[in-house]
């Protein structure tokens, strides 16, 4: 593996992928798909059909590995972290080690990598240290806002992206109006005094199966929560994403 | 104009384009392409090498139409925007009335549709409203952290986006470890005191005449100013962006 290059495929649309990333797909030599187990393989199942669109260089090779899990018994949240990217280090080099003559190594990111996506970390546990090259995707906050057709940001303002966990520690960010919050499992959002709150809500973001809600948070929260827990029975996984607004003082 | 569809380009790589982004192109009646003067005349020349690039439907027109300028002059900033985003309404309807009989209208938005961008906010001012849709791009700070190949946040922890302005007027954001600055002619960054911070930026992300810098902020900082100076004298503009980070407590 001389070269490795995350490619980001956007959040769930095939459609998201740019044509830097379908370049980038047809010049490498290996692919590498991890599957999350069966109650995600819809994720797999993705990407295999990205690759089914866009690959036509007979020469690059596809190989499919199991990605291993994070332990979350571990109390230590940050050393369970490492150590599940060691491990996640351990089965790349392994799937990479099929075919030994590939050079020129790929692997699609969900959604961007740089926005809460471990890829680049994990890559910087490889020896030898490959040559490393980015792609950048769509993130699931540009697909949230153009769900809802919304600005991100009032104007001229800053914004907060956040995940649930700090949500539920800190509450809502201090010193701007605008929050967006990602891994979150727990619904942190009905935790926060709703008042002078909105909130924009999307799961399975650019999928057929895409989900929308939104309104004042009184309102719409206990919507949101029913439609997730639904919405995960239904399909044994859920991904989503939301953003929260102070809905006071707004400028147009 | 029934519909009118924003679709987001990314920040200056015309392989940045999504397949829906190519999609929507060839679904449009009608494409506006604004020019911003000869200051900034690469702007409206990627467009045109995107559509170069990509539109084969023999039906869809494109039709040039000059942006409005911001009157800088205005000391209410709020209200100097609100009079500028009037007037790119007015331009964009002036525009489209030259093919009276396009339904489905495009225009093409830099980066991405919600990101430090007026367009849906000027669509809002549209009478009768169009029906909306937003096609997502990739972000300038997908694209800086791309070319710099790092990723935005640190594991689990929250980061904010911000101005220029908001960072020379309340310095680095509370609550958290990483700053994104956008929309800064200022170089703002040089008000702040430097110990502990690295920067990474960039600035024409995705072109060819692309620059990145980084470094703790104390020596990348002057570096810089006068790398970010010489270049937009060269070019007559500039676009750049930049993330900040407290450096002392990092988990890999």
């Amino acid at each position: 593996m001389r070269d490795l290059t995350l490619i980001g495929i956007g959040t769930g649309n095939p459609d998201h992928l740019t044509l830097a990333g379908a370049r980038a797909i047809n010049g490498a030599d290996l692919i590498l798909v991890p599957r999350k187990g069966a109650d995600k393989a819809d994720l797999a199942d993705l990407r295999r059909q990205i690759l089914a669109g866009v690959l036509t260089n007979p020469a690059t090779r596809v190989v499919e590995f199991d990605l291993p899990r994070r332990d979350t018994a571990n109390p230590d949240y940050h050393a369970g972290v490492v150590d599940w990217h060691d491990a996640i280090a351990g089965a790349w080099a392994v799937a990479a080690a099929s075919a030994p003559d590939a050079e020129r190594v790929a692997l699609l990111v969900w959604g961007d990598p740089s926005l809460y996506d471990s890829s680049l970390r994990i890559a910087a546990r490889l020896v030898p240290a490959p040559r490393l090259r980015v792609i950048p995707g769509i993130t699931a906050i540009a697909a949230l806002c153009a769900a809802h057709a919304i600005p991100l940001n009032d104007v001229g303002a800053p914004f907060v992206v956040t995940t649930g966990r700090c949500l539920r520690e800190r509450g809502f960010p201090p010193g701007c109006d605008t929050c967006v919050v990602m891994l979150d499992g727990e619904t942190s959002f009905a935790r926060l005094p709703p008042q002078g709150l909105t909130i924009w809500w999307g799961a399975y973001l650019g999928m057929d199966t895409q989900i929308l809600e939104h309104g004042p948070l009184a309102q719409a929260g206990p919507r949101i929560v029913a439609a997730r827990a639904a919405a995960r029975r239904r399909h044994g996984w859920i991904m989503d994403i939301y953003l929260l607004r102070r809905t006071s003082q707004r400028v147009a």
